[in-house]
């Protein structure tokens, strides 16, 4: 929902899957022949269809979504049973379906396949191409001065070692940019709050859409019926039946999404959801907590000797990424927010402030 | 349907509209105090709402659809009526819709009412914001190095003169730029064979929607609520009725355009046509022209003297906007091309050429 | 001199000559492969060496002071004689001073060995790697939106036809799009007028340098005994004995250039010429003509069926590169202005105008 | 000397001084009627001028050579003094000189005139035009993605609050990325082993031309006839006298410049200093300790309540600006290096760490 935020940004996993496909063949041109490393062209075939088809098990628009896969469902699941469904295509194009799959997928598929870990790396691992193609489509698209690195200097250093996808100490510096740009990102764009009070809306409408417990059907021709558009559509009609997915559409077509009125230096994660949960039950669907944190990331990073890896030895710190947001609906901004500012002095005395209210985690 | 063609051209006209009202800000600020230009506050006023509001009366995908307009009708005067329609909200803010509607369409509304037709230029006008807003927005999205061109050269020398938006001499290198960064965008992306035959599959789908006579409705509510989403819908669910438009969604989502057999240096206007009619019999719908020429522009320049205007002196020849094709349905590609072929020299020994057919009109 | 004009243009002929190394190497690997060209390890270095090399006989401040080398000699011939002056380093590194030359200056030295011209063309063609990095380099540091093209598309589509470097058809519109950015940059940058009128009094502070007949020493070692920083050196120390070169370097420290009096509309050649003759009697060293026209260029491209050649069908008509120039001391300005003003009726009405007068010749 | 490792950085103070002045008059404006401040029209046109001379007293080559001043000298000092001298023409401008030196020095001069010290800082302070200006020049001509900035969001929340230039917390993210910028700027170039190792040949070859004590006049005419050009013809006409500026022109000439031999993670600045000194008696002028470290910069940051001031909140944690370097002729990089390597255990076992030597200061 980033284009409420930022209008420029309209562009589609499309692009950013052909985009990852390029990416992903720079990566291992670039390793080919370093530090040992013989790429196949088999491998370089089967990287470039799964870096093609790594965000196909996607549900509509991606991440603000992932909640409505069933319990042991996710998007990497429904990318397997796709890449699977399409076997038969890929036998034509002389590509194993077991192969693609697990180089889109790593290893949550649990298939007996073994294959060289760097390989799924070039596309999902901190350096892959999956990542060095969203960071700079996203902020080119988005119109922002961060998000931007070197990829020449990416390629310069970027090299095989112990099957890990792995910098040359040269590489230090334009990893440190990427860590940045990635940072930066986070921080204004993707876990912006009015991008996150949509996608709030966006699971309340597709979990009207989709009927019964609303959760993605698990069967992948279902699943694929599913797009954007269909959501988009039925917000523009207003034909919703499900009166909380009505009010969800009616924020979003007249742009006046949920507002945050926590500033999340002043409570921790619990205190929150006692909050939340207190109002809650005053006000069902108009309160809600938006706690999220990403597991760190960590760069392999070869020794002086070229002999073995270390771990990236960052000089700048960056926090790990996250947001903490209580979000309550418009009308209910000023009643919410004079609660909340009573409560926080209350709730600091009688809880222990959990490790992310003052402190910052880093990567 | 640019973004079939190129898929990073995914923006729409509520960027557009946005950056048309800012830079016609900044022409109107530059022009103020300029050879005795006095613009009132109470005309930029009226011209940022002109100016957001000049394509609202475009249907879905703009100039693509322009044909399904009733005979009387075009976009211009959908952008009157429904201005008009939003009278009541523009007067809370102190806007009179009779100036704003004439600002945004220029004449065509016949009002009485006078204005400056400077105003007028500075959102519609040779060096009018629209355009230049729409050369650098589509070149950046669509990721092409031309479209681009130095906005402060044009702020540091467009005027106002004899009621004209016109610059001075010192502009000429820059409106030259300006000049070619259309031809280019025209050339390479808005006339694009595979864009302008999309367009049509679009028109036809477009038109079964519509039903009867496959015209937009006159009455501004029933039009506001087509939209480009309408038809995406319909591409994808591929619910149309219509044989000719289930083919055309068909062709869209398979990625199957028509093809185009002719070179336009081959053969005339008038041949095509004969060519066209003639195997439109065999094959209906599957053959037809797309012939197509924008009127030249000239730019007002301010005399050395500075006290009038004569025409942009260029020094560089461009040719005037316009395309020739011979659209044919993928499968009738091989038949009907060796079919044009046998029919060039034929129809170059009896019919004689029309003006279009070698020479090139510049501008 | 660029850089009294705009401060950014401050690079060097060093990065340039890397550049060109650069470039040629991306235009030999493009080319490889295609239409059965085979170029040879031993052709790619020897072509390095000479793009490296192409430019190392230029004097100081390069194409200003180029009529300064004694008759029989260029920079091309200078460069020759240099690079057989360093045939024992480039033996060593396994180059053959003899080809390297001949590629870096083509047929001017009329050596007996032969080559693919092709592989000339690569670095001074008219799409070859010292055109297309001066162009972008140029634009870049002086911070014009024009001198940009898309270099990807030129690697797509460049290839070697009939021992010649030429594009296949889908290059045209980058092709023009590379001829319009050297018309803007000449007609912007190159041949502004104050940067021909310091490149003027440059070539009288040269001359006083040198001494004697004020001619290039035709020893190699003595001639690249002379930099740009030479002149700057006496500009900046004012301690030049000549009183012309006093006069010039001075206008160079104050920035008091001499001024155009000239509409290039307005007079023929030939009439400027006795004009500036006449006036020369009376103001000796302080009025000159500044005449330059660069000899057309054009495009080879490859034909539809791939097996020869034909001409580039350039549809945008650009002027060749040219400009005409009097020049005055700032002092003489009005007077003298006032006098070409008197002049043009009478000359216009005498002389017959000539070719260059009203009309362009375009390329 | 950073064009040395970058060839593009070629740009002069020149550029920078103008650009600085653009950037001071667009704080001023943005901050002009925010939070009450009232900027006059006198104090713009003063902070203009200060803004293009803050960096005349700069001697050649800039910072590189700052130590050769005379102690109670600075470059600060120098730039006042020049600004006395030009006092008569600045009156002609009706423009005070002390006002000017006191806005382009601050504090140093001791003046008692009394001005708005967030003048001061629109020049020289974390967020002032000189450091906005740098950044974004130096990354330019040196072709980095980092240095770069968004202006806009700059402009958009400076204000002037307790005679303090600060931002608004809305511009927290913008300084983040400035602070970020002006890390990566230092790391990667101005504090670039090479760049450094060539200004301490800068500073031997100065100090011979100056001759003496190897000070700077301290007389403002003396000193404004030194320039970087001087420095450069003596380097390329190789005629100093004296050896170790001979040594290091020919080293600046055939790019041999000193090698450092230090991993700084692995030695305290007290022992380098120690390990140096002991191989300075063997190898004079051989060997040298560069160690730096620039005081931490702080950016006020307006409360919420937009009553006060408190500090920036950073979240990314970046490392104080400074380098430690060991240099030693590149000769001597074996020898020198394995004595360093024998001499770290030692070192370290013995001396106490200082705090510098495993944990980074951030700022």
């Amino acid at each position: 929902m980033a284009y409420l935020v930022y209008p420029g940004a309209c562009h589609s996993r499309f692009e950013h899957s052909i985009g990852t496909m390029h990416l992903a063949t720079m990566l291992f041109d670039a390793c080919k022949d370093r530090y040992g490393y013989k790429g196949s062209d088999y491998e370089c075939r089967h990287l470039r269809a799964a870096a093609l088809l790594h965000d196909i098990g996607h549900g509509p628009y991606s991440h603000g979504t992932e909640s409505l896969f069933c319990s042991h469902y996710s998007h990497e699941r429904m990318t397997i049973e796709i890449i699977y469904g399409m076997q038969d295509l890929l036998a034509e194009l002389d590509l194993d379906a077991g192969l693609v799959s697990l180089l889109a997928c790593g290893e949550i598929g649990g298939f007996s396949q073994s294959v060289n870990p760097a390989l799924i790396q070039m596309i999902s691992g901190p350096l892959g191409a999956d990542r060095l193609d969203y960071l700079a489509r996203d902020a080119y698209h988005v119109g922002v001065p961060y998000g931007r690195y070197a990829l020449q200097q990416i390629l310069d250093s970027i090299c095989v070692v112990d099957d890990t996808l792995a910098i040359e100490p040269g590489g230090c510096p334009v990893t440190e940019l990427v860590a940045f740009a990635r940072y930066k990102m986070f921080q204004q764009v993707y876990l912006h709050h009015v991008n996150r009070a949509y996608a709030a809306d966006l699971r309340v409408i597709l979990r009207a859409i989709l009927g019964g417990e609303g959760s993605y059907p698990t069967d992948p021709t279902s699943f694929l019926k599913l797009s954007d558009l269909l959501i988009d559509y039925h917000v523009e009609q207003d034909d919703l039946v499900d009166v909380f997915a009505r009010d969800a559409a009616r924020r979003i077509r007249n742009r006046g999404h949920y507002r945050n009125i926590l500033n999340r230096d002043d409570l921790s994660s619990l205190a929150c959801e006692q909050f939340c949960a207190q109002w809650a039950a005053v006000y069902p669907g108009q309160i809600f907590l938006d706690d999220y944190r990403k597991k760190p990331v960590s760069y392999p990073l070869v020794t002086e000797a070229g002999g073995g890896l270390r771990e990236f030895p960052q000089q700048v710190k960056i926090p790990a990424v996250s947001c903490r947001y209580v979000f309550v609906a418009p009308e209910l901004e000023a009643e919410l927010g004079r609660a909340l500012q009573e409560y926080i002095p209350l709730a600091n005395s009688t809880t222990l402030p959990d490790e992310h209210l003052r402190t910052l985690a880093y990567e």
